[in-house]
């Protein structure tokens, strides 16, 4: 837009969204600046307060804007002495969507990836193994992806828990629920099959 | 995310952009929260500043923080007696890229819509009045999107035009009818403005 070089700039600025391009940013631009100001203007606070207030939780790591975070500070979520190991807060979120949790978790923001550099301490595993070390812990669910690094991290916190004898599990992998079984993928189903249960009435 | 309100502050925020789910929007804070934070305080400045600074060109309507667009204000642009009507500032960039035109712009900033209780003031037609009685035009040049509302403000303004004794002509429907102009690529649009014809009473 050469009538307007903050117009280009806020294109450009929108680009650091993921999955934004020059279209969708073109699009955004207008919508905001002929329907929403308002909107936009908001945005900006927000983005603004985010960026510099929200930082990690000194126990799980998760993105908080307090030194611990509302679920770690949470003296029940403690009783269950539980950690569940997830790879991002996007999964907390998708676990505490299933009511079935109710302990505490750990956040590795990743997973360890030696081809990358990232390594034990890059995802918070001097944390974990001080909290094995002073905490009363009974269980670590491991609850990371099931790809080859998430596995591979998985495996690696297992052992830590081993040297600390806490007990470890891992979350079951198999068929998805209400799907088809012809459509799942093969590496899944051989998951499923080894990880059966004997049905006990 | 319980963990954090400022963080379920800034993904309801995102769903002011077009396009943007609630999914889509996690997607995005957790990106910039995690890998560009500076992005994200960017792109805040930027916002704060075109949605407050960013006004119409008094002449031509389009997208500016100046009082006369860059286009409006330079000479050579007018010794054309050209005036290009366009529905919005996006259609501008695409006619500029084909570098076949070299007049000035009108932007309606959408397009008469009786039903939805748009009138001639609403897309600045009083403007384009004064402009066509005041400055020695030549030619106005009708590229509002081959639609339905598109034509019936391009005849709109083509009658208008005749009664100030100014030449209107219709961009050539080389624009594939029903779509918009901003998604046309280059060379078909190029052909449009070369194939363009006067419209005749
Ligand atoms: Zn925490
Ligand atoms: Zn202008």
């Amino acid at each position: 837009m050469q009538t307007s070089p903050l117009l280009e700039a806020l294109m450009e600025a929108l680009r650091c969204l993921p999955g934004v391009g020059p279209k969708s940013a073109q699009r955004m631009v207008f919508h905001l600046l002929q329907r929403d100001r308002g909107g936009g203007m908001r945005l900006a606070q927000s983005l603004t307060r985010a960026m510099s207030e929200i930082g990690q939780c000194a126990d799980c790591r998760t993105f908080t804007e307090q030194d611990i975070c509302t679920i770690c500070a949470n003296p029940r979520r403690a009783q269950s002495r539980q950690i569940c190991v997830v790879e991002s807060p996007a999964d907390i979120h998708a676990i505490e969507q299933t009511g079935q949790y109710a302990g505490r978790y750990f956040v590795l923001m990743g997973h360890l990836s030696p081809l990358d550099g990232i390594g034990p301490e890059d995802i918070g595993l001097g944390r974990l193994q001080e909290r094995l070390a002073v905490e009363n812990i009974a269980e670590v669910i491991l609850a990371t992806n099931p790809t080859v690094e998430g596995e591979a991290t998985a495996n690696y916190i297992a052992e830590m828990c081993a040297h600390h004898n806490v007990l470890a599990s891992r979350i079951a992998h198999g068929v998805p629920m209400g799907g088809e079984l012809e459509m799942v993928d093969g590496t899944t189903l051989s998951h499923s099959l080894a990880g059966r249960q004997p049905i006990k009435f």
